[in-house]
């Protein structure tokens, strides 16, 4: 583990409503040492007080990628973490953020990873947390759990700074992770393959394709393992 | 260690210039379940700004105490840890963030602590050091480690909790596991309805079951999920 792995990481910001909030959170992810910026459709554009608020860290802000979607910020990711401040039922992987900035560094090992965060308001919808593969609470107190966007930034990237600083991780699979983009298709393939079969009622899906989500994001799927379902998914499809 | 004892630590401010960052740093605070806010000579009066920041958490600022040296600020504590952002020869110990939180928590078993914090510009001087107990640093990236002051209270109010919180973090799973038999009985019928679609060929089976096996292994399948598997396979072998 080293440093070196803080610049695989991304700090995906969705739909944030204040650019002010947007510079405080590009110097928390400085001062620990991660620097990919992505911004999913923003509110507002950003401004000076954006500006002000990164204070020495406005070339994040310069170097920031906008993307149209949540799909698109984590496309060549091999794993995205969702940042909630609800623990969530149809969570694949639910883990403080110590245990999850080590399993993200973890990752990080095989690829690009990314850390998602949503609105100042409502954060992140159920949709978007069903496109991370896991997902992380910050073990706020319950009677007032409201952290500033920049602070639940200042606190995931401390973790995964300090995750990447220590040395006893576990080793990495060795085998190729499956990037993002074939892991959602791997989704759609097997969505449609249980239409065909009837397996799935359109008119009473009954949480099957968020839970089967649940299931397969809590494994780190490796790219070949990807081939053999989706081979195993086209088998089926020809006798339907 | 239990949450109780985070009654028993005080933040203590020192020569603060912004009132802003002082009703950041009390929204951080009661965020981590820490309440007690004592400031040390502030720049200026507590004001609107103050109260913006502060959100939820403007109670803190009310009772906040006013100090007119660090040692009042310190009466009657048992242990004080500095918060610096270099690292400091002349203190007595020098910890990283989280080996200073587990220090801290353990005096709080003995009485009242306190985490103090220097001004924004120029952090706390050699002599208010020298009147805490140790001196902690948050291992920020040499290249950019000015961190704010409201996001070094988050980092250290965090490190504090999760001290107290112990070992009672990780989340047990709350779903009921599958047992070893029902795993067995997912594989055998796995298997059967490869063969049967022909995924699988007995003659040549290209190690396809220890590859699936390998795979839902790493999950800790739950008994539903295995139901939900199971089903799957069910509609497809109707179709087969």
């Amino acid at each position: 583990m080293s440093t070196d792995l803080l610049s695989r990481i991304r700090v995906v910001l969705s739909r944030t409503s204040h650019p002010g909030n947007i510079g405080a959170a590009a110097r928390a992810m400085k001062t620990m040492g991660i620097t990919s910026l992505y911004l999913v459709n923003p509110k507002k554009p950003l401004d000076a007080e954006a500006v002000a608020m990164a204070s020495g860290a406005s070339d994040l802000l310069q170097s920031a990628r906008f993307c149209a979607s949540l799909a698109e910020a984590l496309q060549g990711t091999v794993y995205a973490l969702a940042v909630s401040a609800r623990r969530r039922e149809l969570a694949y992987v639910s883990a403080d953020a110590r245990s999850a900035a080590q399993l993200l560094l973890a990752a990080a090992e095989e690829g690009e990873v990314a850390i998602v965060f949503g609105t100042e308001m409502s954060g992140l919808t159920n949709e978007e947390i069903l496109q991370c593969r896991a997902v992380t609470h910050i073990p706020a107190d319950p009677g007032y759990s409201s952290l500033n966007l920049a602070a639940a930034v200042q606190v995931l990237a401390y973790e995964a700074r300090v995750a990447a600083l220590g040395a006893q991780l576990s080793p990495a699979a060795d085998a190729a992770l499956a990037r993002h983009e074939d892991v959602e298709n791997f989704y759609a393939h097997l969505e449609q393959s249980l239409l065909a079969s009837g397996f799935l009622n359109p008119a009473n899906p009954r949480r099957l394709i968020p839970r089967l989500r649940r299931l397969f994001g809590r494994v780190l799927l490796e790219q070949e393992e990807v081939n053999i379902l989706r081979g195993m998914l086209n088998s089926f499809d020809k006798n339907t």
